[in-house]
């Protein structure tokens, strides 16, 4: 522990110890031997597990839409990892049952529905199928049943900017990746609603059968926020299911300052939310919540199972949940925040917002300031996408080939980096643009410090 | 950790503190609120989380498939909390993708193979849901593109005594639950081999398309066996993917004198085995292990995001397995199971195993020879169906009367089970059989002690 929560937060200490694959596979003695090892051995595996693993806790690392660690919510997953709850009824899981509930709805009232109904699942991306789902028996509940064969075919729309996992749930849905169809989005990758009634026009034209709508609210890339309501009025108009992917972008709406970003969410009928990623919940914490307060999600999902879903229990069997789920186990996901949020309160959870974006508009200020970066645009969130132009491309012409060399350094950089441990930080090529980084900054422990980087790279 | 670990799998302590849902909410004070609560308060609400959970690691919990604590699984899982990796890419994860890798290449050797693929997924379920997704995309590509609209109508095969997970992935998956063909199983809960090649020639001469087979290796409640070698001669025959749901009966694998209960099983195309159950590896660690090894898992999953799964970095991609995944963020559940691995060797492993079925032997004896047990079936494996016989009943005449009363009798039983806080097991209905109880004992803290149960309901 003291290594993996206190050195790894240590900011003098390597973010990682890089070592490639095979090399890593030599060091780490991987087989599993008939005859099992001592504990002094034993030891060591969990020391060596520890300095090779990435500290996604330390200072400098923004390579994902997660980082940092809250206490809280730590001492809340040892004690489930300790219980070993399983979250499916309410006989073995009386107090996760009813802290999800209690999660739930107050993740709700923050969407700003008066009801509602919701459940925690393994990743955003499985929220997402959730809602695809559950929109597509909305739209035919034959189908639970009978299946898409003979049934017209269905039509998904999203954005260009969308996660994709829509896609991903598309194909694992049996729906099909050639009937997702991908609505253009403005430079700031925002979907254009008139684009968006276009393609629903198209696919009826087409005699096929739109009926989900999933807008993004946070994209991965560029942190872009689809505009709800005019996307909302469309949905109304063709009789849609509004679902909002706000994995990413959900968390905004603890924040009384930036809670606009999200306007018009209230109209959707489910949003995808993941406390563990600007709220620090912890790996994984996952909502998907529902407007449908009838029972929508149960009818959706219930397979009745008799050896588990007991109808002559002698308490109110309602509070067995698991029925409303693909899964049959399920973790305690909602009690780590539950655990967050008791800490901290509304009013703790809102300044870890504020803070983000504010590190984030502070960091677009250096970026402004500083010869050789060049934001991509004007972030709407916390993701700040910007290029480094080392000093060999800053004279020259915006051609091809000063694109096609600059697509290089990114990488080129982020090896260094890697190698170094000094810092981990996601890039990409996205929507033509070659290679840049996108940065987050998300843990309490990022602090501002200036570092010098070798070679004459500059500084970061 | 004293209250949780220590003082909870003593066995004069109670397995669980019952109290009815309503009464809960009250005494948890679950409301969260603007300002966060003090230390004081929170080591409050901490403890009264683990009074009032069930005790899952106590001797007397029998309620579920999994039951128990492993230390090393523990320690390990500590470990993987407090780094809060996300197991997709070797960059960010990079001991747990090679951990998993070698759990996976074990468990596979174990099945019989010699190469394969795999995934931890989060439960059996979703492995199971993997597998038929998976079966359909071999069987035909192009519904990962164009869906199953316009298709023929796909049919799955499974016996009346599967999971009831198969029926929620046809539904999740746009096959639909009416597609899912029950295959009759024998008295001890058995698929009966004629009977699924009758199914597949109807559904053949329906002009539908079977393609998926799952046979079980340990069902839920009876902990049957479905004979792999007959139906793997019939999938051959017919060209039909046979998936070996043996999330509960996988674990007989490690066990030299079980393992012939799943005898054909390297002739599966995939198998979920879930080491979370009786070899405690903690909820969840569950895998989907798959036979062909050219890429199939990848080429039926991937999506390809590039902001995520470059393809220019500086070290070899193959090792980003991530999107093998319908999830993004995705557990490094494969390490606490290598954990207790390594500590245990597979030798322990296979004790465990043994000692569960030894127990159950032990149990089928004790319950034969007491007055007012009976015993439903001889059991295959390590679930011990039977009957209380309450004295009133002992003398009456087994008919329509006898089965009616018998039917509250395990509810009643439970019922004050819980309230007494002295022992956690299921019952359910099946196969038209009324209320029996199911015991399964996994648990390395489960001794053999004489229990006196109040109001002449006999000894358990």
């Amino acid at each position: 522990m003291e290594e993996v929560i206190k050195k790894a937060a240590d900011v003098t200490e390597k973010v990682c110890e890089w070592q490639p694959p095979e090399k890593l596979k030599a060091l780490l003695d991987l087989e599993l031997k008939d005859t099992g090892e001592n504990h002094q051995k034993l030891l060591q595996f969990c020391r060596d597990v520890i300095k090779f693993s990435v500290k996604t806790n330390h200072p400098r690392f923004f390579n994902q839409l997660y980082a940092g660690i809250d206490y809280y919510s730590l001492a809340a997953r040892f004690i489930t990892e300790a219980l070993n709850p399983s979250v499916y009824t309410y006989e073995v899981s009386p107090v996760f049952l009813l802290v999800e509930d209690a999660v739930l709805k107050k993740m709700i009232e923050f969407i700003g529905w008066e009801e509602g109904d919701g459940i925690f699942n393994p990743g955003g991306s499985v929220s997402n199928m959730y809602a695809m789902n559950l929109a597509r028996y909305k739209y035919c509940p034959d189908i639970k049943e009978q299946g898409l064969s003979g049934m017209p075919r269905l039509v998904v729309l999203t954005s260009d900017e969308c996660h994709y996992s829509v896609k991903k749930a598309a194909s694992f849905l049996g729906i099909g990746t050639q009937n997702v169809y991908f609505i253009k989005s403005d430079e700031r990758g925002k979907m254009i609603p008139e684009e968006l009634e276009k393609q629903v026009l198209r696919a009826r034209k087409e005699g096929s059968a739109p009926f989900f709508v999933s807008a993004t609210a946070g994209t991965t890339v560029l942190g872009a926020f689809d505009p709800l309501d005019e996307i909302a009025d469309i949905c109304e108009r063709y009789g849609l299911w509004l679902h909002v992917d706000a994995s990413w972008g959900g968390s905004a709406l603890l924040s009384r300052k930036h809670c606009r970003l999200l306007h018009g969410i209230h109209r959707a009928n489910s949003v995808a939310w993941n406390p563990h990623k600007m709220l620090m919940a912890g790996i994984q914490c996952c909502a998907l919540l529902v407007k449908d307060s009838s029972g929508l999600l149960k009818r959706c999902y219930s397979a009745n199972a008799s050896y588990l879903f007991q109808q002559d229990k002698f308490y109110d069997v309602s509070y067995d949940t698991g029925d409303k789920s693909i899964q049959c186990s399920r973790r305690a996901d909602a009690f780590k925040f539950w655990m967050t949020w008791k800490a901290l309160g509304t009013t703790g959870l809102e300044e870890r917002v504020n803070r983000a974006l504010a590190l984030a508009r502070y960091l677009v200020d250096e970026i402004k300031k500083r010869e050789g970066f060049q934001l991509l645009l004007e972030p709407e969130y916390a993701n700040i996408c910007f290029w480094y132009i080392p000093p060999s491309l800053r004279n020259m012409e915006e051609g091809h080939e000063y694109w096609e060399k600059l697509h290089h350094v990114a990488p080129a950089i982020k090896e260094r980096m890697m190698k170094k441990g000094s810092i981990m930080l996601g890039y990409q090529p996205h929507r033509g643009k070659v290679n840049f980084f996108r940065q987050v900054i998300i843990s309490p422990k990022a602090q501002l410090i200036v570092m010098n980087v070798p070679n004459g790279l500059g500084r970061i």
